[in-house]
């Protein structure tokens, strides 16, 4: 039985107690909201670990780190410590999205060191397996993509993106619309190119039936990845997306039928004045299934500043109803991330799943934000430096020029606005 | 005669003519815009200088740098260099708000080094004075503030905010309501606390007409300030924060009826759902008048991260109409900023008012992404690196991982879409 199925039938499973005591919710609310389709609760069955991180309706935002590894980077060793770095900084899921170096041993070690619910993208698996052992991507065969899916699922992958929308169909709508920069989502690109190249559909499309047998069996969630996301303001909410996300709420209604998890990715570049519509798109259209998006970044033009170009759009996103934020690190668009990017990516989503958990009402959200003013109000340094969401960095900040009393900052000074009252009461 | 007396005149004044041309605009939509009240072009009749920005409805959304000195760090020379900084980075206004130091000679250096519109807030030049020649603020005379905004105007400072709107009502409706930050700006805090000590009213209200008396014969923009803004997310709209706007709404009338110009400022800290009505209550408060925002930031539990968080809420501000973003440092709430800090900034405030500027359709705004993405498709490296937002930045984030080729990154090698793609098609 997958969470799905034990919800639908009304049982409230040691996972879904768990992660409702997480989240600060009761396991029977949870249940109904994993039974509707609202939630996920990825954890797949092959994998022996406390982590569990609900996404959804009336949950707390999620955020994920991309870690891996490519051909230009490939050690195992700081995959972990990008991971390391992803957890620290307060990430509730990692993806390894490796295509260098042994991608196996990679995924395996994170597999087996990780603390937090884990996601992979099985087609990077397939290409990167067709290209060194059958010379190209073309090469891969429909069986060798299903393979890679089982092999993620079997070695206990807890959320798979799948591009199953990317339909010939859709690839026409694409073909009809005069984008600037095409497909630039990796697994769409391959299996665009590859249905091109063969003239055939897209074997996790024709053979979702099988995609679902493999996902139930492991209870693994589908994440229905975006293919044709727009990687350009221009190409935002053009035929071809809105075409695509229509094929994966149809398959989102499979797959609950099937009893398997599912979720639904979202964009990519996105103007900010678009947003909400997406969000409000997918919810209807979806019938409520979690969004996952990747950004959304409302600018092109900001490379080196892509994390805080997507802080803007998730937080917008986010207050919409998206429900769990990819992060993105500075050196998106540019180099693969550093641990240090890593963690200052994790830490800028989290300002942006905060800001609009606290807009969209979630209970308690705003509790943390009270406290802390009241120990600003206090001038409560020792509290604030401790209690804010990046201590060290803080720490740090406040020595940039060093005030010349301990309970003031060299901002203000002794004309600290909460000082100058203090002063004045008495 | 002020640019708004001229405006409303029907003449196009030589400083109408450049900032149209700098805008892009008509010099007769400006001019009508000015006339309306809905546009403020600071320009101190006594500053000689080309520095001209229009600020308000129609026009792109303008960023502020914060300058000055404190009593922990007083350098002319050091203030100079973040002025040069922020104009490096893009600022297109700087305000000196020293506190520390040879105030008269850092604010005039900056006037006459300066190649953009500048902005001071008075009455901290009077309270520096009093607690110097007087031991404390409380000596402040109302005759001492009225002084500190003539000489800032004699001085050729373009735009000044004052805090007119902190009066003994509003200061009542402060009593009544259980804030948990009480009154965060400095400015508010001055008066706020002299109002309460002698139980006087607030000078710059009760001599407003005296303070367009001085800004009239100097040409000076008034930025009427929000002392009563929301320093913590719990404190956002309140009634104080509305019941002052309420009165800055009639005294812009007042301002306009001597013809004076005037913009409006704007909080502080405020959840992101709320924002947008923000915005609209001062637009429709005060017929239009340009609103200038510090921030908002959208939590308070992220010191270090605040120019992100203002970034956020900038964007979204500015998208429901905000016309002028003042920047928020990295160093907020824990330190002066050093240079470093004001490029910073000045680059991340800039990022939220380009995308806010596409999101309401500003003619020409997304010309820059849609040819950004024309290089990025055709993976012209030499132009990304050149044309983004910080060439600087890019440049370095890209040595993070180096990548094998030239035509790629560390992150995706040989699987970035577009080499994917253009490989398929030959």
């Amino acid at each position: 039985m997958t969470q799905l199925q034990d919800a639908r039938a009304g049982r409230i499973t040691p996972e879904m107690e768990l992660a409702a005591k997480v989240e600060g919710c009761s396991p029977g609310e949870l249940r109904a909201r994993i039974a509707a389709g609202t939630v996920v609760l990825p954890c797949n069955r092959n994998r022996k670990t406390d982590a569990l991180c609900a996404v959804g309706e009336g949950m707390r935002i999620k955020v994920n780190a991309n870690l891996g590894s490519s051909m230009d980077h490939a050690e195992v060793a700081d995959e972990l410590v990008k991971l390391r770095a992803a957890e620290e900084a307060g990430a509730d899921t990692a993806m390894d999205l490796s295509t260098g170096g042994d991608i196996d041993a990679i995924r395996r070690r994170i597999i087996a060191e990780s603390k937090v619910t884990l996601g992979t993208v099985p087609i990077y698996y397939a290409a990167v397996r067709a290209v060194r052992e059958k010379n190209t991507i073309m090469n891969m065969t429909a069986e060798d993509m299903l393979e890679a899916v089982r092999v993620h699922c079997e070695d206990g992958i807890d959320f798979i993106t799948v591009h199953c929308g990317v339909t010939r169909e859709v690839l026409r709508s694409l073909e009809q619309c005069d984008r600037v920069c095409g497909i630039v989502s990796r697994g769409g690109t391959f299996l665009a190119e590859w249905m091109r190249y063969h003239r055939q559909e897209n074997p996790l499309y024709e053979r979702y039936d099988e995609v679902l047998d493999i996902a139930r069996e492991h209870d693994a969630t589908l994440s229905l990845g975006d293919g044709l996301r727009p990687g350009a303001l221009a190409d935002a909410f053009d035929r071809p997306q809105v075409h695509e996300l229509n094929v994966l709420a149809e398959l989102a209604d499979r797959a609950r039928k099937a009893g398997v998890q599912v979720m639904i990715e979202g964009p990519g570049h996105v103007p900010l004045n678009q947003i909400q519509a997406q969000v409000q798109m997918e919810k209807e259209l979806c019938k409520g299934a979690p969004f996952y998006v990747l950004g959304p970044l409302v600018t092109d033009v900001a490379p080196g500043y892509d994390h805080i170009n997507a802080a803007i759009g998730g937080a917008v996103a986010g207050m919409a109803g998206a429900d769990f934020l990819c992060y993105v690190t500075p050196t998106e668009h540019l180099s693969l991330p550093t641990p240090v990017d890593v963690r200052e990516g994790v830490i800028v989503a989290r300002i942006a799943a905060h800001a609009a958990d606290i807009a969209r009402g979630l209970p308690g959200a705003a509790d943390w934000d009270r406290t802390f003013s009241e120990y600003r109000e206090a001038r409560d340094w020792q509290k604030m430096l401790s209690e804010c969401l990046d201590p060290k960095r803080a720490g740090e900040f406040r020595e940039h020029i060093k005030a010349h009393s301990e309970d003031t900052c060299s901002m203000c000074g002794d004309f600290c606005v909460f000082k100058v009252r203090e002063k004045a009461k008495r």
